[in-house]
């Protein structure tokens, strides 16, 4: 190997799209599959017939691969509402989450990167610090919205997502996602005053 | 070995209260050393001498006997409120949780209970249908004397709670159990309303 081969192989820098996509492509068949826990870089290396050191250098470990998929699936699925009032965002937001958490590749399987966060500090730092900021970003806009209609005050914003958040993991985590759940448009409610 | 006495065995009716409390003494060690994730009846029996069926009669699998200490460890730690005041009420018994979830040996993997339920059905039964009616119970009491005093209305008790729990769940499963934590105030406020 010449000198300056090796030295465009160790930095590396651009992604080829080719690539990329042979990954992603192979991750959400890993993820179809296999569910969360059998999702592993080495296995998708080996189905993309790519390099494990390329894709550690994109996304250093698993819970960043599978909340770059989950990110574009969701982008992809799920429209912000902008229809006037929380009340009516919310409801609409959250039948579409749930609906993708049912029925989605990456969204069926997300309830384990929250598990494998509670056993390894890269996946609970990958949650907190890139999963959360990212995937909140759209939702937290209805209620920015709604603080400058006036429906509560704007100091109130992040406390009312969270609780939203906390009300939609209890469901994904103990597995009640059902399409007419009674009780969503009474919590709604409840979020909303 | 005689006949009666295999019979007696077998049936195996009663707990010995010494082997009861050799097994769960055995438990809080292992959860202690190893986390949930490293907690298993087979362990458990092999620490307290006992027999593996024995501990299997009395818990069906390890999500049910953490299930059981949790609950006798919760118990002690946390009375339960009653200070004329849902937010109140919540101040205090919230602020006892998250010291119970950072502080005790079955507190401290609590979360782990709540990943292992999202790959094993026997655990997520276990955690629906098991833990929380049985571990509710208690803070609902807060609920319903807030009802009874006017603060809302009855047919709201099961949603505000619930909201509250994920609440809970969502602090506990990023790790965000600061007894400092100054969200916490304002959100229970919120809950109250």
């Amino acid at each position: 190997m010449e000198p300056n081969q090796k030295r465009r192989a160790s930095i590396g820098a651009r992604r080829s799209p080719e690539t990329e996509a042979a990954v992603k492509s192979a991750a959400r068949g890993l993820l179809a599959e296999k569910g969360y826990a059998g999702f592993s870089i080495e296995e998708v290396a080996r189905r993309a017939g790519a390099g494990k050191p390329t894709i550690y250098r994109w996304w250093p470990n698993k819970a960043d691969l599978f909340i770059a998929i989950y990110g574009a699936d969701k982008d992809a699925a799920i429209p912000l509402p902008d229809e006037g009032s929380l009340r009516s965002d919310l409801l609409r937001y959250t039948t579409d989450l749930w609906r993708f958490w049912r029925e989605d590749t990456a969204g069926r399987v997300f309830r384990g990167l929250i598990a494998e966060a509670q056993t390894s500090e890269a996946a609970l730092a990958a949650l907190r610090f890139k999963f959360m900021p990212e995937r909140l970003a759209s939702p937290r806009t209805m209620f920015v919205r709604a603080a400058e209609r006036g429906e509560f005050a704007a100091g109130e914003i992040d406390d009312r997502l969270e609780l939203w958040v906390g009300f939609n993991w209890f469901h994904v985590l103990t597995d009640q996602l059902a399409a007419d759940e009674p009780s969503l448009a009474r919590k709604i409610d409840l979020l909303c005053r």
